[in-house]
């Protein structure tokens, strides 16, 4: 048997708490920009060096903030979206170029003596030092530090200095603000974005001081973008400054000479806004406000805050790790950009990619909700109630989609920026309708988790009515009175149009009697939505007539009716070089046959648990496991928790270690489009739920703790409502520790618990006695391996065909 | 209940022999071009007018020219075509302007005093005469006639007559060649055509005498297409002529000046050619060479050889009808048609609009094999051998995309002209692999009517291997053993992408024995396709163990796995203006569904009779008529021909009339852009497969003859072999009467007769006792009835919603 594919080696220095990178590899730097990316959520600064050349992919983004660009059709169809949104590189402030005796400090040119980045977790700081010496022989030292402000929204900084190594030299800082840059041209995948040339139209320009501001509207969307740059500038002598502007570029020159040994140092203050309604002033003003509120606070000031959040954030939400430095790493990573790309998105999206490239068009999937507000509803609420409240005030282009569609309620779009569906493909697009049962699910986590009633009233209650009506009207009782979903796609998009798919039948049932207990809560308040007694009667009682197919012969849950007779995908015959396979064969062939792209079936297991038992668990996941080739970054952390739920536990920590390091190690060789988001929620994911055993279908939350062989310890904490929970696992003992709050029940193993402060409550942890034997996933497609491990096999190192979404 | 839609009045007189138009309706123009389109299956003229404007859709079309345009997606995957085909307007040779006292005949101006035109079956000529008064208030009297020579392929010509009422007058005539006539725009609707602007890039001009030549290329497909005019102009006084050319004209004027009742004659002969390889002189030689011809015949030579033809081939296919003027009018427009598209196509495709108009891009589908070749095969089978053999030029571009598709044999595109699969939309294009079964039956029952062993063993062979092996590759066998096709699309558009169609699981069945009877006859050969008796064994195993879906509790067969336990589509909640249902309704919502676009369950019961009891027919037939709603034009005539089988003889009637007057009645409200072959052709097939009950699935013919009480006698006559054999049908008595060959064996109603010359054999024509219950249709589905029908409701005329595909 192969023994599958070779995780690469950490092109970073492993680093309990930060990312460092030495050298330069200008080959993967696009891959650098995306894990060094810095965000609140709001504003998306990719790691590109501070002199914008050499690039990867140069990229500045606002979250909401993108073009409209027609879908074109060979042959057209009613209700095919006509237009799609597609996220744009907004004006770039980031840009400092340099100048050491008229020659530019370009790392390509000259020698780079040394060169190091790195970010570290705890202070959400960029942090760069170079050493270069100039073709003419010049030597200097840079030294800079860039964060996005977690605390001022629109607010993001630079500290850069530069240090003559010999002297005297002549230093000219160019400060930028850049519109339209121009970009890399796509490499005809797909999977990456369209590329909008110069999307944004100069409406205003404005330079004087150590200050610029530049606005811009784009062509389509008409949306008014405004960018602002103020500096703070010391040298040792004296330093001339400039400022110019002209429609697309915004500029301020600090010019002096140092001797050797002398700094200049430049702080460069960014702020970002944009609208879709408010004025050019008004645009311009709130810019100019949080320059004036940037500056105010100072670049030490915005430091403190950063760290202080920070600090709060992982006292509080910490995943800890013992035995594996790599996999410690890797996990606080995906915290670390999880947090990026919620903490301030406000009633905007969360795309897949965060803000952290432009692959998928930086669209926003049910990844939001499917994975990566499961995280955020234990470290950070806020987040959740902001993306939620997001998908509440697309209702009116859901509600306008469903009525096109011939459905009741609302039907979210599979893919979009502001609201409106931007899928060009309706069998994976539209199809999944499983998105609105997503979203469900994620409502009843957060109101279950915080008891935010008010906003359950004003919020959740509607999104889970109209979902619950979508369902109602999309589903059917057949002539012996089961309710059928049918024509829908699940999450394995290898499958599309199939008829009852477990998964989305079982998300239906959660999300019609989820509305209709949401609706019995809040009686006024849906009867202000329509609803009456026979409604939500009907919600009921199509949720228990729910038909789940079952495969009697084989004794497991077919993915959809009619999968388990379908052929067998020819696995032995599919060379590694074909994968993913929607690159290499037509869905045709793919719909056809039992071959899985990502967990589907396996995923219904884990958030519908209660509707399986350990029996078929475990049957179900071995079947699977057989069919499932990962060609999407939406699996591995599923297969890890069901793994670890039937025992599995040395696979399951490899599928952990797989969604962990997606981007760390590039394993889906798109890395440089753009983290994968819920891949790295889903390492969180794999971990609390698949080694902690974290379920929480009911009120409390319960807990199956057991450890893979390759941890020693594996220790975090959640925030529920107003208690903070510690839960702290050895291969011996697992200990509860209430940090925050009144008592707090919960189970451990199916036994009820109470934990109070300051009275911690320690069990065994269980052990798996006779594991069984380790599932077989198809020839090649086992999960990726990594350098030290049992049996890694040298023959197959290449990474660029591990599975992505 | 509804009573219907209601078919409109016959714009055209009602005559047993023609189409006679009076008048002109600017708002129809384009619908008469297409009905007055002339063809000989090589050269196409739409029934435009002599002097070229106004127009509807000016129509020159070349069977096999075409343009490569790009096939755009919205999100592309693996395997779609990327390259369309569109059929172009090529050079047109049609225009004769003519100015009278320098006044343009122009019929929006001045005073249109009478307008005829008509068609007449057995002369195959567009006959024309007009009076018309000029703004300045001349009078003249126009006469022309316009033939496509059914017995010289390259040739077309116009006999135009142009007499003074009153005089003098000056008279020019302008004969013109134009290339890249400007198009008028689309109306959006995706049934049409794409416009292709100036397609055609020059080459050469010539003019000289009364001669004018032009040769173009297309600029993406490199077609070089030659088209050259000649002429006779004669005239009571001097006639002045003079030549010119331009890069996309060819002229030749005539001047001269008539006294009161003076005519001036102008013959012009048009020829054609084209090819992908050839050198611009050869093309052009062979144009000058084939107007020659032409001329040496003279335009009374070109009339007489038309009549000539026509007569031989009415005497042997005229389908006779008494007591139905305007279905006897229908049938014959539809015999004639559907000789046009075949007649002289010569490897080359038969379009799904033959060449009368540039709907569906001019492409072919299985319209071809599965309705047109069947009636083909016994009035012109010559047609049919060479339509096939096109189809054997195209079986690299047919394996090239088999091995694409990951698939064995050969598989043949959707929609094409050339060959390549130009279908932009997979699941109702590339998953309709019943294409290839259906090609299948058309050889083996194109072999079976001719005994052309030659054919088989060359052709015929190599197509039902390539088709056999490609089934044999998409199926599979389940766990016990039967065998399963899934993934697949019907001929039901409103279903896509199931498993087990009964239509094409049947049609495989077939075409896999077919393939290795055909094998076993000519091993030599099949041995030479690399088929042993292996591969054979393996075909007619599958083909033993196809498996047939079976509802056992509703007792009939679900159109697919699944089909019966889908929800039924709303349609008392259908208003007719949401009709045909895929523009008003997406994909998702007809696919789920149970909705039937078109026959397909029940087109297996007629092409696979064998395959199904009397009870099942019966059953069958009544469950899906209350789901199918005719939204495509390939479906009353199927609907026909079961609704005879069982007994509803006043349906099938209601289905026939429905069928053949698609077109002349414009029943699918796009006439205007073609006219639908299939349907013509299926209305042929509705009388002798429905009324006449002719099946031909086994060696020799089978009948079933029951007439409809409109109809007092139905008579067809059929080549078979060297036979040629007459039915003869009135209420009493059904008639075999061998006109052609030796004895013939054939069956009535099971009774096994035998044919001889000079004998007629007579035997009563069974009645159907107590005819059961006329089936039911969705509201307002009914089949469309005629004025003077009983039972017609006169609020709902409108024709434009009628099904059509």
């Amino acid at each position: 048997m192969s023994q599958g594919r070779l995780i690469p080696a950490d092109p970073f220095d492993v680093d309990p708490w930060g990312v460092i990178e030495h050298g330069l590899d200008l080959s993967a730097q696009a891959r650098s920009e995306s894990v060094f990316a810095l965000s609140n959520g709001h504003i998306g600064l990719r790691g590109n060096l501070d002199e914008g050349e050499p690039h990867g992919l140069p990229g500045t983004y606002l979250n909401g903030v993108f073009e409209l660009r027609p879908l074109p059709y060979a042959e057209s169809g009613y209700g095919y979206p006509e237009s799609g949104q597609s996220v744009i590189n907004i004006t770039n402030g980031k840009i400092i170029r340099l100048l050491v005796d008229d020659e530019p400090f370009d790392l390509r040119y000259g020698e780079l003596r040394s060169h190091q980045r790195s970010l570290d977790f705890r202070e959400g700081m960029l942090r760069r030092s170079a050493e270069w010496t100039s073709p003419a022989g010049r030597t200097i030292r840079v030294e800079s530090r860039r964060l996005v402000s977690l605390t001022q929204r629109a607010v993001a900084a630079v500290e850069y200095q530069v240090e003559a190594v010999d002297g005297p030299v002549r230093i000219v800082l160019q400060s930028e603000l850049v519109a339209n840059e121009q970009l890399p041209g796509g490499d005809g995948d797909p999977r990456a974005a369209a590329v909008l040339e110069a999307p944004l139209m100069a409406e205003l320009r404005h330079a004087d001081g150590t200050k610029a501001v530049l606005v811009h509207r784009t062509r389509y969307s008409g949306l008014r973008v405004a960018a602002g740059i103020d500096h703070l500038i010391e040298g040792p002598e004296r330093v001339d400054i400039t400022a110019e502007s002209s429609e697309d570029q915004g500029r301020i020159s600090a010019t002096t000479v140092l001797e050797a040994g002398q700094k200049v140092r430049l702080v460069k203050f960014m702020a970002y806004g944009w609208s879709a309604t408010r004025s050019l002033p008004a645009v311009r003003d709130q810019v100019e406000a949080a320059l004036t509120a940037a500056r105010y606070t100072g670049w030490e000031g915005l430091v403190a805050e950063q760290k202080e959040f920070l600090t709060g954030f992982w006292a509080d939400s910490d995943i800890e790790i013992d035995g594996d430095v790599e996999l410690q790493q890797a996990v606080r990573f995906a915290l670390f950009h999880v947090l990026q790309a919620g903490a301030r998105s406000e009633e905007r999206a969360i795309p897949a990619k965060g803000l952290t490239g432009p692959g998928y068009d930086g669209h926003s999937f049910w990844d939001t909700e499917a994975f990566v507000l499961p995280v955020l509803t234990y470290c950070m609420p806020s987040a959740v109630n902001q993306a939620l409240r997001w998908r509440h005030t697309t209702l009116p282009m859901a509600r306008d989609r469903a009525a096109q569609l011939g459905l009741a309620g609302a039907v979210f779009p599979w893919r979009t920026i502001r609201g409106e569906e931007c899928s060009g493909y309706w069998p994976a697009g539209t199809a999944a309708f499983h998105i609105g049962a997503d979203i469900a699910r994620a409502v009843v986590r957060y109101v279950r988790s915080t008891n935010d009633l008010e906003f359950e009233r004003t919020i959740g209650l509607e999104l889970l009515v109209e979902t619950a009506r979508m369902w109602r009207s999309l589903g059917h009782h057949d002539a012996v009175g089961r309710f059928r979903i049918e024509g829908v796609t699940g999450p394995d998009e290898y499958s599309a149009i199939a008829d009852n798919n477990v998964f989305t039948n079982l998300m239906a049932q959660s999300n019609l009697r989820s509305a209709a207990e949401c609706a019995t809560r809040n009686q006024m308040e849906a009867a202000a939505l329509g609803v009456d007694t026979e409604e939500a009667a009907a919600w009921r009682d199509a949720a228990d007539k729910m038909y789940i197919p079952y495969d009697e012969t084989l004794g497991i849950h077919p993915q959809a009716d009619g999968f388990t007779d379908h052929q067998l995908w020819d696995f032995e015959n599919t060379p590694p070089e074909k994968y993913p396979l929607l690159l290499h064969y037509p869905y045709f062939d793919l719909y056809r046959k039992q071959v899985v792209k990502q967990a589907d079936l396996v995923l219904a297991m884990q958030v519908r648990g209660d509707a399986f038992t350990d029996e078929q668990k475990a049957r179900n996941f071995a079947y699977y496991e057989r069919l499932t080739v990962r060609d999407s970054s939406l699996s591995a952390c599923t297969q890890a928790v069901m793994a670890a739920e039937v025992g599995q536990l040395d696979l399951a920590y490899d599928y952990t270690a797989e969604a962990a390091l997606m981007d760390l190690r590039d394993l889906g060789g798109n890395t440089r489009d753009g983290l994968h988001m819920a891949s790295l929620a889903g390492a969180c994911i794999a971990l609390v739920a698949g080694f902690g055993g974290l379920r929480d279908h009911t009120d409390s939350l319960s807990f199956r703790p057991r450890l893979p062989s390759g941890l020693r310890r594996l220790s975090f904490s959640m925030g529920i409502r107003e208690h903070l929970l510690r839960v702290d696992i050895t291969h011996e003992t697992t200990t509860y520790t209430l940090r925050r709050g009144g008592a707090l029940p919960l189970s451990h193993e199916g036994e009820p618990l109470r934990v109070e402060r300051g009275r911690p409550v320690s069990r065994p942890t269980p052990v798996v006695e006779s594991p069984p034997e380790r599932a077989v996933q198809p020839p090649g497609r086992e999960p990726a391996r990594r350098h030290g491990q049992a049996g890694v096999a040298q023959q197959n190192p290449t990474p660029d065909h591990l599975a992505a979404e």
